[in-house]
This record gives structure tokens, sequence and C-alpha cells, in this order.
């Protein structure tokens, strides 16, 4: 990697800040973002001067590669703020690495480890004052990576813009949903990039939510693309099932996000010593964990929703609605990890990074 | 469809042309654009009132969902300007058709037939000195949709931009290339959106061209990610063999893009008294074909290229070259598409429209 030794950031500060204007109570998510942000452009094969600058709008040419080959990826990420004001990242290096990861796949160049925390670190001091306090809030972290070269050649872009944003959060899902089985549509294909945090994975769900939600179902439960067989992942969340009181869930792929929550509730519970068995897992085993009363939850697990309780889901015309589980393992596991982000626990897997 | 009637389009005009600047005779493909640009944007549930401005950069806030989660769709299209100065569309009907089934699948906003239709006439009357005389000269056409509300929650946008940019091209490639048949890498799902032309299809491929291009071969034709033993579509351009003197390509499908070119070859093949198969393809048939001589020739067919002869293929670690046919397929195709396009030929299915 170029330029390994980090440059000093420019930071421009803002005048003023608008934080004054924002209601913390009733925040939508992602819509409000702090005073500042992070950007390095890559230009003539290297990663140029860091800065920091007050949040604004970018100016691109309309040829510029990603609006129109979808070269971008992405991070969500959180800082966690504690009663004594100290704030927390949680398993940062697993979103740097995957950020490198799915970028490569979509033939994009590698951004540099030092860049990465020297932006973060340095933003999230600056805007500090927008982290608040209190279970539960946070502020959303959304590292991203952009195509920027004017050209409508269907090729790899040789310029690029990483970023940086930060919105602040409350919960990101209001209330448990209920989620459609998909048996027509897919969210990726095997050999495709299903696995990274790519623009291109997003799109082509909205439509097929869109109908699933017609259908009185919040979210869609992706199948493997090849036979709708196989249960994948919800597409902004992997997904969990306990039968009896094994915990499953599917092995990820070439089709499935590494998740961060994924892999740290698959962590917390073998440690408290549950059964988790990661494999894969038919849709028809579900159905008849259900109608055989085995099965107890169904969950969702991402950065933006933590854990994410399913009340009920759809296949195939049918409607099954799980019934609400006294001490749930989804509720169990929230908390446990929350109690790890917010620094309320101990945290034996060094996961909490103090910023 | 809201505002059926099509608003005045507002014209906002350069002050002074840029095309002196401009070497016609030294085009790389889609870097240098015309004076001229036409916007539209989608707000409140509305395309509001259209407009024509000088060319230039365009200013978005940094969490807009296209930069996040790809939804965006586009058409290339080209203007073919003849020895007397008229010009000419190329079955823009299917263009028209083609974005807003694109759209569609990605839950973006219809577009109106008169605002497409009304803008880029226009644009092209305003910018028709950049539209050269000479066969193999166009005006490469880029209509666009992207989404620009400001959030980065994961849902379809409720606001977009629909653009029309144009590029002065001579031919898009140099030559016969070689063409590496995938193995594991895949384009496209089934039940996914490989058949819309959307953002989300071209990033993926860069990567495994890049992988292709250091073994020596330029494109991919990729291949079913089901089984990876059927030929589908080489990423911009629907791919079509010649096995003796029958023509096959293979049928369209939800993995596929229905290429206008693609759709013009069968039916002037199919006039022209040709055999033509539009059924699945094994490799392992052409490879056969190979074998026993009956493979003749293998040809891209898309809109930039128009037709491009593909002279060797990769697969399973083996090379195979093909020997140059005299009177091609490629070369009658290519010659008698463009025929048509610059006006130097009848028009039997009405697929020319004049500007």
């Amino acid at each position: 990697m170029r330029n390994a030794v980090p440059q000093e950031i420019e930071i421009t500060k803002i005048n003023e800040s608008k934080i004054s204007q924002v209601d913390f109570e009733n925040l939508a998510f992602g819509k409000v973002f702090t005073d500042h942000m992070f950007i390095c452009d890559y230009v003539n094969g290297e990663w140029q001067t860091p800065k920091i600058v007050p949040y604004g709008p970018l100016t691109l040419d309309p040829s510029a590669r990603v609006f129109h080959y979808g070269q971008a990826v992405f991070e969500g990420m959180k800082a966690y703020k504690d009663d004594q004001g100290d704030t927390f990242l949680f398993r940062p290096d697993e979103n740097f690495k995957r950020i490198n990861k799915s970028a490569e796949r979509l033939a994009m160049p590698e951004f540099p480890e030092e860049y990465f925390f020297d932006g973060l670190n340095t933003l999230l001091k600056l805007d500090d004052q927008w982290i608040k306090s209190g279970f539960g809030n946070s502020l959303y972290i959304r590292p991203f990576v952009i195509a920027t070269q004017p050209s409508v050649s269907a090729s790899e872009a040789d310029e690029y813009r990483f970023m940086i944003i930060c919105s602040p959060a409350q919960s990101y899902y209001s209330g448990d949903v209920s989620v459609l089985v998909a048996e027509k549509f897919s969210r990726s294909a095997s050999g495709g990039f299903g696995y990274a945090k790519a623009a291109g994975n997003y799109a082509g769900q909205f439509y097929p939510t869109k109908l699933a939600k017609e259908q009185g179902y919040q979210q869609i439960i992706w199948t493997d693309s090849n036979t709708h067989e196989y249960v994948e992942e919800a597409g902004t969340m992997n997904v969990f099932f306990r039968i009896n009181d094994t915990l499953l869930t599917a092995p990820v792929s070439d089709r499935i996000l590494d998740g961060i929550t994924r892999k740290s509730l698959i962590a917390l519970a073998e440690k408290q010593g549950y059964n988790v068995e990661v494999r894969p897992i038919k849709v028809s085993e579900v159905v008849d964990a259900f109608n055989n009363g085995s099965l107890k939850e169904i969950f969702g697990a991402g950065t933006a929703a933590v854990v994410s309780p399913v009340k009920a889901f759809g296949y195939k015309g049918e409607h099954y609605e799980l019934e609400k589980q006294e001490n749930s393992y989804a509720s169990y596991f929230k908390k446990s990890l929350m109690d790890i982000q917010y620094n309320k626990a101990e945290d034996s897997f060094g996961w909490r990074t103090k910023v």
C-alpha cells in the first residue's frame, strides 16, 4: 500500500455548530448529520491529503462512474458514549478490514489503515457533542467510497473519494417485524458480490421489499438464488433461528455478508454455553420447527438494529405467527451486546475500543 | 403517470461552445461531453419542470442514496448523422421502455414518455454540431436516473434526478477481442436484476475482468450463476455464436439484458433467411463445435460496439483461437445495421427515427 505514513489531516472547522437545531428525542434514522465530515481523494494512484471539512454537498461530474456503474462500497458503525462521557467503538478493525474486502471485489483501491483510524478518531473528537450518552443512543458512522472519475466508459475508475459522515441515532427499528421468505426474487448470486457491503446489493432489494410491504411484511428473508430452499440473510441484517434451545444461523459465503453483529452473537452464545449451529438452514426445516412447536425465535442481527426480533414470517402463501418468548435469546443478546458496547459490562473479548 | 401533459423545457444556453477544443479524430469513449445536458428532478411525487442547462457538475448531499444503495439506472443510445446532415436515432422507443423497466425493478418512478423524447430531441437539436457525419461517427447518448434524496436509511428514495448527457464517439472497441468464459464469478442471480440496465450490474464485473486481463483476455462471457454451464452475456454486450451456418444466442431472462442490438440482429438474420436459434447454449457445446470445426464465429452485440468480433476464448485453462472467416456474419450484420442507422439502406423495420 502506498502512502503508508499517514499525512496530517487538514482540518477546516465550522464557524457555528448546527447542533442546537437538532431534536435528539425525535431522530429519523440517517437524516441528520454532524458538523463535520472526513474526505480523502484517490488521484494518480495515491490517496491524497485527508481532510476534515464542514458537512456539505459534493460536486461531481454527471459522468462520475458511481452514477453509472455503481462502484461504491460502505460500512456501518456506531460510536457509543458511556455515563462518564467516554466514547467507544465496537470492533472497528472489522469494519476497516471489510470495507477493503468490499473495495477489492469492486476493483477499488485499498484505503490505508492509518488514514481510516486517524480520520475516524479525529472526526469523532471534533463532533463529540453529537454523541449522546444513554442506552440506545449512538452516533451512526458511515464510511464510504465512491468512484468519482468522470467518464462513462464501463471499466473501473482511476479516481475515488473516501468519506466518513456521521448521523446521531436512536434505535433503528421500532417494534418486532414481520418478514417474508423470498420465493422468486434474489439478493445475490453465487460468484457475485453479495458478501461485500456494496451499493449494488441494496437497490435490487427495494422493489421486492415494496411488494412484501403490500402483503404486510416489513422485511424479506432472502434465500439462495439457485433453489430458494435455504435461508440466507435479511438484506440489512443476518438472521438467526432458535429451535428449542439451539441457535442456528447460515454460514457466510460469497452471497452473505460477514456481519460483525452476527459473529459477535455467535461468540457470545458459545461463551454462554449455548448450542450454536452455523450451517445451511432449509426453509422447510424452519416451517417444520414452527409446526412441531420447536421454533421459538427468529431475529435479525446488524449494526443499525443490533438485534431485531421477528414476530411472524410468511412463506408460500402461509403466515406463521411466533409466540412471544419470556427470557428470549433476542433480548438476552441485545442486552449483552449493548452492555459491552456502552461500557456497562466487562469486555472479555476485547471488542470495545475507546476513542 | 402524473404530469402527463409535458411542461415546457426551461433552456439555459451556454455562452460559448467548447467544441473548438475537441479533437474529433482522437476521441476516447465517454470522456468528452457536449455543451448542454438535460435535467429533470422528481420531488414530492412528481417530475418537475425539465431543464436544459450547460453541461456541468452536480451538487449532491454526501448522504444521497445513489452513493450508498446504488439506486441508479441508465440507457445507452446513439445519434447518427447521414451525409445530408440529417440526424437519426435507432429504436429510441426501446430505450425509453427499458429505462422504465429498469427503474421499476429498482423501485424508482417511471419517467414520462413525452419528457423523455422532448428532452432528447431538444437537446440533440441544440448540440447538433457535436454530431459528426461519417460512417462510424456518432453521438453517444446517456440517459440516466439517480436517487438524490439525502438520507442513509436503506429504502427506496423519494427524490430522483433524470438526466441526459451526450458524448461524441468514434468506434468503441478497436480490433477483435479475446474473451474468458466465467467459471467462478457471476454477473447476476436468478430472481435478481441482471436484465435491468442498473449501475449495480456493472461494478461487480470489473474485478473479474481485471483478473481476466491479467490472463490476456479483454472481456468475460458470463455464465449462469447456478451451474456456470450456460453462456449468458458479456456484461456490456449480448453474445452470438455461429455454428456452421446457424446463428445462436441465449434467450433473455431475468439475468440477461434484452439488448436492442441483439434483437435487431435476430430480426435481420431471420429476414435474410439465416437459421437462428434462440435457446440455452452450453459452454460444452461451444467447445465441442470448436473441436469439430463447426464453430465459425463468436461476436458481441451492443449499442456502444455495434458488433464486436471475438477472435479467441478461454475456458477451463484452455485457449481457443478462432479462424478468421471470409464474409463473416459479424461484418455482414455490422454493415447491415450501420447502413440502416446511417440512412444508407432501406429501413424495412421502421427502426430509424429522424430527430
